[in-house]
Parts: structure tokens; sequence; C-alpha cells
């Protein structure tokens, strides 16, 4: 077994500090007081960084991020409802694909691998259909990398008097995600994303009102996030074990998240991981996928070059004996790789990705420029 | 927060080595072929510790074991199937419970807080009911700490021909669970047991000819197990992020356990634990629960001394004081409280351990001889 000494820059599992690592070598009892704290400290943290204390609540659920978004609509969506999906890459597919498997009845508007929804368009169909009680966005859609506009898709949804729900994996605790301003019925994200934590669960901000209302909801035990908040609320204690170690380095990771200065900083870092990452891709040849205003600061999908000797799989095992792991495309249409700008990585390191890049070139005898 | 300075004597998470959690000091890609490796390594060994390598896949699942026991009830239980649930406890309600989740109709056999099932019960049951196709039994109820007689059992359902599914959470690893000689279909287990890694994920070892025929029965996305094993079959990656670093721990945990000598060197060391903390608790004039024959290596539970001196949250926090952490009972007839004997303890914490609840006695001012 290789013990892994690289970057990575995908988009999430992502580059943790040392100490946020360090934080998981202790045991923690799940049902002891020391480690209910930890877990209420996470939970009054994630609240106030989306300035939704007193109109949402937290609930962490064990698992993956797709097990935080599978539970969220399994719990809220009831027999009722109707979700409208807004779907441009593989993760609005996926929340598709769990409907499929809530046989919740949904519809979906689907701009393709890479274009951004369009809010009059979203107004339009929930002028045209009344049953849509809910509607379902990704923040950043990592398939291609784009930042959707989730500001003008909540006014759209919320002047409707619809629900909206925010799938911000990639997105939660760099780009702003304010309750008040959103006035989403719930927001959903992971350890092992902007917040630098290790994977192992993810977590919901929901709507107090609205999950008091989805008891008996759910398709799950395991994803029943009413039951899980309300026996977390009555004991203090997560439903069943809990990554214990996980939740340890997410707490430690939060305080380093408010020591570099909370989501401005980390947004201001990661959007300087990007601007120098493009600027310098671009000056060895490459071409970004998307055009400038819907580059998010969380990954870039850069579109592979025509050069015959370019080949993903190389160039990827190249920079990864320097040092870097990058990700593949998701496109359906185009070959493209993608390079994540979140994680433990500032500008030196992105500096010394792109002479990897360089190198790597040289190495394959690709010349772009 | 409190970092915590103490051994964990519970059902899990238990504690483990600090080479275990020092395993956990790197990022691994989970797209990558090195994390791939680690995750094979770890479906390969444990598929040979239960001599099923022939038979049975095995496929993890992030969360806790109670996702993995959800998962492969849902992903194997048809739309004609019915479970027999043989309950003594708290973790054969929570089968029962996950039926009702599912909407799959199920018996119970219900021995109440801390009787085993009486294997000429069962097929009784199964010659009356031809409906039941599967029967669910938990191998150590640690709501008791009773060792279930699983090969019983198994030798009444498979002669009925039947399906026999084991919640094997807190025993393998440790008890004999040898799919030869059990037959079960399914046996479920976590990391965070008597394999001694970190809490994060689950696995089930399944039979291979029955998880083909399970395709579209899951009732949830993140939880079909057969889309999960498809997937990492064809990919060698987890359908979502795995917990890296607790996936990462677990191979360090397995490398520590062939080390130590496999299942009968870990049963051998749970083994005198568990005689070595009866044999001092009953010197200090505790009473266990069950009778000899039924207590297992894995948890044991003490009655709860008459004495009105006697305080569980004191008992329990000046133990804490002297560096360990037990249990609560979970009777509902009986005072009690559960020490464990799992996790990377010996003899000479066990010791401590007496005089640690000797010395508490004393400051409790109990006098139980």
């Amino acid at each position: 077994m290789n013990q892994p000494n690289y970057y990575l820059l995908t988009p999430g599992p992502i580059t943790t500090s040392r100490t946020v690592k360090e934080a998981m070598l202790n045991d923690w009892g799940s049902w002891d007081q020391d480690f209910n704290q930890v877990t209420q400290t996470v939970r009054d943290k994630l609240l106030a960084v989306a300035n939704s204390q007193d109109t949402h609540v937290c609930v962490p659920l064990q698992g993956s991020g797709t097990f935080a978004v599978e539970a969220t609509l399994g719990t809220l969506l009831g027999p009722q409802d109707k979700l409208l999906v807004l779907m441009n890459g593989a993760y609005g597919q996926r929340i598709a694909n769990i409907c499929d498997y809530l046989k919740r009845p949904y519809v979906c508007i689907d701009t393709g691998d890479y274009l951004p929804p369009d809010p009059n368009a979203v107004a339009e169909l929930l002028r045209q259909d009344a049953s849509i009680t809910t509607v379902a966005v990704v923040h950043c859609e990592t398939s291609s990398g784009i930042l959707n506009p989730v500001e003008a898709i909540a006014e759209v949804v919320n002047g409707a008097g619809r629900k909206l729900i925010i799938d911000s994996m990639s997105a939660f605790g760099a780009l702003p995600a304010d309750a008040k301003k959103l006035g989403y019925a719930a927001l959903i994200s992971s350890a092992n994303k902007c917040f630098e934590g290790v994977p192992g669960f993810g977590f919901a901000l929901i709507r107090r009102d609205l999950l008091e209302q989805a008891k008996g909801n759910a398709h799950s035990l395991s994803m029943d996030l009413h039951d899980q908040w309300a026996y977390m609320e009555k004991t203090g204690q997560w439903r069943y074990t809990p990554p214990t170690h996980t939740v340890a380095a997410f707490a430690q990771a939060l305080r380093e998240y408010e020591e570099e200065g909370d989501a401005p900083a980390r947004l201001a870092r990661y959007t300087r991981n990007r601007d120098q990452l493009v600027a310098g891709m671009r000056q060895l040849g490459f071409q970004t996928l998307l055009e400038e205003r819907w580059l998010s600061p969380v990954i870039v999908t850069f579109l592979s070059p025509a050069d015959p000797n370019f080949d993903f799989k190389r160039f990827y095992q190249e920079l990864k004996q320097r040092g870097f792991v990058i990700y593949p495309g998701k496109l359906t249409q185009t070959e493209s790789f993608r390079i994540g700008c979140i994680g433990k990585i500032d500008t030196p390191e992105v500096a010394r990705l792109l002479q990897a890049v360089k190198d790597t070139l040289i190495a394959m005898e690709i010349s772009l420029s």
C-alpha cells in the first residue's frame, strides 16, 4: 500500500491540514458528554455560517454527501409533494435518481452539460404547474465546475411560494449561502469540501418548522432526518454510531476556518487559487470549458488538448508523480479534465502545480502554444 | 473541548491502537488507484475471514453499522419476501423497525430482554408459515451481551430451506462466522468492532448469486448494495465518496489483526478479558445478568447494586476520571450497566479497570461483599 504524498486537487475529498488529521489521534466515546459537546459545537457553528440559527436546525448524517441529499429529500418530500429538479450535470441527475427510488413525482429542467438554469424558465414552469411544491438546485455543479445562479433561482422560487432545496455540497463554507437572503427550506453539504474536513458525514440545515412537520415521511430508518434530529435534541447523541474521529477532525477544521476568517477569507483564497490556476493554464495553452462568469472557485474544467500525444491517464500519472492528483472530466460530449481549487492549498501549491503541468507537457511532448 | 484520555469499554466505538489512528494522517484520493487497492485488499480479507471467497462478495457501505443492516435488508428482501426476526434486545427490534420503513412483511419471535431464541420454536414457526423466506438473527445482542446460538439457528433455517441474515456487528472478526458452516445469505458487520478500526463504514458479505438477483429491490439509492457492488466491481471505486481515512485505518487494523493471529487470537484475548473482568467484578460483589453459557466475550451486563449509594452517573464519572469509559444498561426491567471486552485492551488494562472499580466503590461508600 502506497502512502499518498500528494495534494488532492479534486472536488473532495480534498487536502486537509496536518492538524485536522491529528485531531483523529484520539478515540472518543460516542455516548460520552465530551463527544456530545463536539457535536453540538459543530452544529451551532454550521448554522451560524449560514446565518440560520433562529430559523433552521443542523442535522448531521453519517455517510457521504449523497446520503445527506437523499435523506433530506426523503424526509422533506411528503406524499403530496412534487419536485422540480434543475439539472445541468451529474449531481442534478442524481437528485432525479433519488426521486425515482423515493417514488416521488418530479419534473426536470435539464440545461445539459454545462449551461446554467434560466430563472425565467423556472418562473414560467412554476406558473404552469401548480402541483410543483419544491425546487432543487445544485449550488456548484462540479461535473462542469459551474456556479449556478442560486440567488436568482431563490428569488423566483420564493416569489412563487415554493420551497427551495439547495445541494451546496462543494460550495457551502466558501460561497455565500445566507438563509435570510436565499430563504431555502434546506441546504445540504458535507464535511470534506470547503470546510476542509475529512470525509465521513454530511449535514443538512433544515427549516425547523418544515422538519417538525416531516415526521413519518422518510423512506428509510437510517436516513430519517426527523428521527435523527429528534434523538439528537433529546440526548445530545447521534442516533447510531457516528464517525467519531471524522467529527473530531471537523471540529478542528472549523477552528481553523474561524482562524482564517470564516467564509469570506476562504472564498478569497479559493478565488485566488482559481485565478492563478486559470491564468497559468491558459498561458500554457489550455482552454476552460466555461466562460468567465460561470467559473466557480471550486473546480475548473479544462478541455483536453487536441494534440494526439495527450492522453489523460498518462497526464494524470505524470502529475501524480509530481505530487498532484487531479480529476477526470465528466462531460458527455467533450474530452476534458478538472482541477480543484479547494482544500488546504494556496498560492505556492498552485504555482508548483503549474510548473508540474508544464514539465508534464514537456515529458509527454505536447506543444500547445 | 476535552481531548479524551481513556479506554473505551463499550460495544464500539472501541479503543484502537495508536498505529491504526496514525494511518489517518494521510489524505487519499477517492478516485485514485492507491485507494482502490486499499479497498480491494480490505474486501478480500473480510471474505477470507469468513471463509467465503468463492460464494460471497464483500460490499462496504458508508455510514454506521445500522446503515449496512438496513441496506442489506432493503437490497435482499424483494416484494415476495417475508422476514422472521429473532428478537432479544434493541438490535433485533431495530431490524423489525427497518422492515416497517421498508414496508416488508415480517413476524417476530421475541424472547424478551435477555433469553436466547429457541431453535425448536424457530423450526416450528418455519413449518407453520411457508411464506417466511428469510430469517434474521443478531449474533451478539449487545443490549444484554448475550451470544445468540447462531449455529443451531443456522442449522434449522438451512434445514427448512430458508435464507439466513446474521447481524454480526459486534461479533464478526472474533466469533466464528464461517460461511461454509453457517450457510448465511448475508452477514453484516462494521469497521469499529472486533476488527478494531475506527467508525465510518459497515459492510455485508452477501452470497453472490442472491445479490445478482437483487437488482431493483432497494428502497434507497444510497443503500442500494447491488448498485454499490456493481459499481465497485466495474471501477474499483466506491460509488459515492468513501470515508477515506477510516478505510485506510481499517486496512492498518487488518494488518494488526493478521499479526495477532486472526480471529482465533482475537477471540482468545477477548475471552481472557471477559473472564478476568467477570471474575474480578464478582470478587468485588457484582453479579452478571446472564448465566455462564450465554456470556459473550464482547460485552457483559452487570446488575446495578442495590446499595442506595449506587448511582450510575456518578459511577460512570468516577471511572472516567480513572481512565475508563463504560456503557449504560439497556434493559427494560432491571437496573444494569455494561462493560465491553473488545478493542485494543488486554490483561493489564482489565486489571487497572478492576482497581478503578474498587477505588470507585470506596469513593462512593458502597459496600457489596
